[in-house]
This record gives structure tokens, C-alpha cells and sequence, in this order.
């Protein structure tokens, strides 16, 4: 059975190149660590449908690698100086090669994905070339609308355009890793639609446990800051919420704090049911991932995706 | 017959997306100009071997997708503030929308690919997508090996590593379009090979035209200052065949003036021959790129190849 030890192997292997100053950079940011969240829940679906594991593993690493591009490109664009407890690709390296370092990351990523098709009937092959090639493009508007969100005041931003601006930047991904891993295994039809409906469900509940870990993780565990997310004026869903439920002079001063990027303002948030409702919106969202399942043949790699969806929902970073 | 406005109509379609903030600035780079030397090449290879123009046109403009998305990010890393005469598209749309348009740029030419290769046989489709796929990580590894030689000396830039890295960076993309468009067409073995080889020797021709330029282009024209290659500090091949021709106190004052980014060295470079011998090299590619012709059915289209040959060497900007 493959392994995500087989994936970190076969990243390894792509970028294993010269010139080195320019692979040692794409390569930097995954031997820092990371869940590896949609490479095993790629495998594991993969495994579900009784897969060929060869072909699994280097989808999973494409999608991994296509994953690590973004982040990096994510972080010169944010200015973000730490990820996963080190210096971010383009502190250490520049930004110049760290742009780079991302164009070859998704480069390599589409050549893999060529690569595991390879041999497959022909209409599949291209339905999995095709989703691969466009998920970028989702990817890249979803970091627009949230771009464009922090220059919004915070009363202009709904719930409706929350909602798809997290689709595009969190869930289409995962989305897609679920759905690769079952179509490659000849997965099709409902069951195919099933994996791509649990991995959207999955990724949307993923992102509002990062929206709650934003305000009120432990810093000693996320790395951040208390209310890191107010001091950089994100538009999360628990705030969001607390804006929608407050009124009168809770929620001017909620308002104020928030245009000030006051830490303080999480005491609002709070209060205003923000924290609780997204815990009770992102439950919702794990029951619909879990009801996708249904269907699917029970077993280990079954539990396993399980597994990964209860990890993705309730943990501390 | 497929024109280059076929491509330019392709790619406004592709990009008439929201949001517009991104899409705009994925669109404004294209929308300034160009020669569009690429699609053309493609387009005539096609036609030179009796190709399906709809498939010509996507790939055509997928083509020229890459070559803007790699333009787009270059400006950046090089803080390159005008391009075609007007601002950058950094400089016009700030530098998160300008990373995000490249990366959606390079995303929507890989999808655009795999459009345009639908329906061919297997092996011919995955050899197109899986060429196309790796050309971003040679031209990234050529442009790491341009920022490499801007901090060596001048002494320690041979010509075999200048001809590694300007096959990489400019010759390997009009490779892969001219090729392309042969094989597209059903061409393969020989002719597919000889469509390759050309357009690898137009592309180190062309270079070698753009680092003329960069020396002695004329400001009015190319919209580069008289010797901007020598204030930029960039190891083009006039300046290395100077060196290396040149003895004495003169070797000595081109190195000092190098040194000093002092565009008076123009006049030594010429003293050394560095024009006229780029000049020969130059010709000797063009000369092999035509030998390249040769076997290839004669008629309207290999004339448009041959004027595409000599527009990009004889040429003012």
C-alpha cells in the first residue's frame, strides 16, 4: 500500500535537478513539514476504489507539489515571514528565485500529473488533465476575492461572498485531490461525484477551523499571534457572524476594534456567537462530507479518509 | 487559414473571466503588443504540414499564454518598470494581482493545451501535453542561471555557459512551438525533429539579436537607454567575445568600465569585435535553421517560416 512517505520520495526525486540554487528553493518549503492532507486523502481514495498505487502516488505528488506553489507565491504576496515555524521560501532565498521556485513547482506538477495518467483510456486521462490544469485559476480567484475582501469594509462582505471566496481558495483543491485519487482507480459517475462532493465539504469545514484557529488558537501551538486574523484585517467567518448577531453599542464597539485591528475585539467576537455558530456551520459541513461516504465500499482506507476528515476538523494548528 | 488574429480573439475569450481585477491584469501584458513570433511559428508549421487550424489556433495561443506569463513574472524579479513602451504589469496592477496573473496565465495555457490536443491518438496528445508541461521549468532554470551570472565576474562567464543559458531561457519555448505545429499536424520522426531544430536555432539567433540590441539598439526605437545591457550588468555575448579578444590596457579599461555599469564601454566592445563576431554567430544559427527547411514541402506557408526566420534576427526592436 502507498504510503505518504512514497510521495515525499517521488517530490524528492522531481527536484532533484540542477541549477541547485533554484531547486534547493522549490524543494525548501515541503521538507519544512505540513499535514500532507490532500496528497493522503488522494492515496486513500485511491485505495477505495482499488487503485493502481504507482499512478497514486504520482498524482498525490503533483497535487502536493501544485499545493506547495501556492503557498510560496501566497507568501511573497502576504509579506508573511514565517510558515510552519521557519523563514518563508523568499526570506531565505529572495524573492526572485522564490518566484521561480513556485513557476517550476507548478510546472512540475502538470508534467507529473501527464505522467500518472499515462496509459489510461484516453477521456480519462483528459478529464484529469484538464480539472489538474484549471485548478490554479480557481485557486488564484479565490486570493483575489480575499484580497479585494480586506480592502472592503467589513459590513460590505455577506456570508454568499464568504462562501465562494473560500471554495475557490481552500475547497476546489481538495476537492480535486478526492476526486483524482477515485477517478484514477476507475472510479466514476456517483462514486467519482461523491469523492469530489466529500473533499469540497471537507475543504470548507478545513478553512473554518482555520478561520476559528486564526482568533483564538494558542500562539504557542499555531506560531500566530492572538487575533492574528483581526490585526491583519481579515474578513472571517466568525467575525463575520458576531457583526451579523451584535447590535447597539456591542457592536459599534466591535466595529471600532476591528477598524483598528484591536486584538480585543476577539472578547466581541465571542460574544456576539462568532466562534460557536462557525464551530456549528463547519459541523454541518463535516456531516455533509461524512453523508458523501455512504456509498463507498467499506474497509481500512475507508476509515482512513475517516480518519483525515476528523483531523482536518479538530485540531490545534 | 489561421491567422495571428485567430490567437489574439482565442485569448481575450479565454481571459474574459471574473474577477476582473485579476483577469484584467492576466490580459493587459497581451493587450500592449508583441510580435507574437511564437503563435505565427506554430500557426505556419502547421499549415506546412497539412494541420487541423482550430487545434493550431488553441495551441497557438497557449503558446503565447506561457511566453506572457513568463514576461509577466520576469518584469518582476528584474523590477522592470516599462515593457512595449507602458508600465508593467506590476507597476500598473501592484505586485500580489501581477504574481497571481502569471500563475493564471501558465494555468489557463496548460488547460488550453489540453483543448487543443482533444481527440488526437494518446501517444501523440501525452507527448504534446507532457513537452508543453516541462518548458516553464527549463525557461526558469535558464533565467536562474541569467540571475546566477549577474554576480560572477565577467572572467568567469565562458561562452558554453552563456549558449547553456540562453537555450534555456529563450531557445528551448520557439523550440517547442515550432515543433508543436509540426507534430500537431501528424508530422513526426524527421520532419517533426527538423521543425524543433529549427526553431531552437532561430531562438539562439534571436537572443543574439537582443543582446545586440542591448548594446547598440537605437534608445528612439528599442525604448532601452544606449548600452542598457552594461547598466544592468548583464553577461551578454558581445561583451564576453570583447573580453576575450581584447589584450592590454584596453581589456583592462572594458573590465573597469564593466565594473562601473559604464555604458562608454560600448565602444570598446566594438573595439574588440564583440558586434561583429555576435553578428557571424548569429548568421551561422540562422544559416542552420535554414538548413532545417530543407526537406520541407515547399510552398506559401514555409515562405511565411522563412520571413518569421529573418524578422526575428534582422530586426530594430
Amino acid at each position: 500500500m502507498a504510503s505518504v512517505a512514497d510521495v515525499e520520495l517521488e517530490m524528492k526525486r522531481i527536484l532533484s535537478r540542477d541549477p541547485s540554487e533554484l531547486f534547493q528553493a522549490a524543494w525548501y518549503l515541503i521538507s519544512t513539514g505540513g499535514k500532507r492532507l490532500r496528497p493522503r486523502l488522494l492515496l486513500s481514495f485511491n485505495e477505495v476504489f482499488g487503485g493502481d498505487s504507482e499512478r497514486a502516488i504520482r498524482a498525490a505528488a503533483s497535487v502536493e507539489l501544485l499545493h506547495n506553489f501556492t503557498l510560496i507565491h501566497d507568501d511573497i504576496m502576504d509579506k508573511d515571514e514565517t510558515r510552519h515555524g521557519v523563514p518563508t521560501t523568499h526570506v531565505k532565498f529572495g524573492e526572485p528565485i522564490a518566484i521561480l521556485a513556485g513557476d517550476v513547482l507548478q510546472s512540475e506538477s502538470q508534467h507529473e500529473m501527464a505522467r500518472a495518467v499515462e496509459g489510461l483510456p484516453m477521456r480519462r486521462a483528459m478529464a484529469i488533465l484538464e480539472s489538474h490544469a484549471a485548478i490554479t485559476t480557481d485557486i488564484a480567484r479565490g486570493q483575489t476575492l480575499d484580497m479585494r475582501s480586506e480592502v472592503m469594509d467589513y459590513r460590505e462582505v455577506g456570508l454568499r461572498f464568504y462562501y465562494g471566496m473560500i471554495k475557490l481558495k481552500t475547497a476546489v483543491l481538495f476537492a480535486h485531490a478526492c476526486w483524482t485519487g477515485a477517478y484514477l482507480a476507475g472510479a466514476s459517475g456517483k462514486p467519482a461525484s461523491a469523492a469530489r462532493s466529500f473533499g469540497l465539504n471537507l475543504g470548507m469545514a478545513f478553512q473554518m477551523a482555520d478561520d476559528i484557529l486564526g482568533l483564538v488558537g494558542d500562539p504557542q501551538i499555531t506560531g500566530k499571534p492572538v487575533g492574528s486574523d483581526v490585526r491583519n484585517g481579515k474578513k472571517t467567518l466568525p467575525i463575520l457572524i458576531a457583526i451579523k448577531n451584535l447590535s447597539g453599542s456591542d457592536r459599534v464597539s466591535l466595529l471600532e476594534k476591528l477598524k483598528a485591528r484591536d486584538p480585543s475585539a476577539v472578547d466581541l467576537i465571542v460574544k456576539g456567537g462568532g466562534i460557536e455558530q462557525t464551530r456549528s456551520f463547519m459541523l454541518k459541513f463535516k456531516t455533509q462530507a461524512e453523508s458523501a461516504l455512504r456509498s463507498m465500499p467499506n474497509g481500512p482506507a475507508l476509515e482512513e479518509v475517516r480518519a483525515l476528515l476528523s483531523s482536518a476538523v479538530v485540531r490545534e494548528k
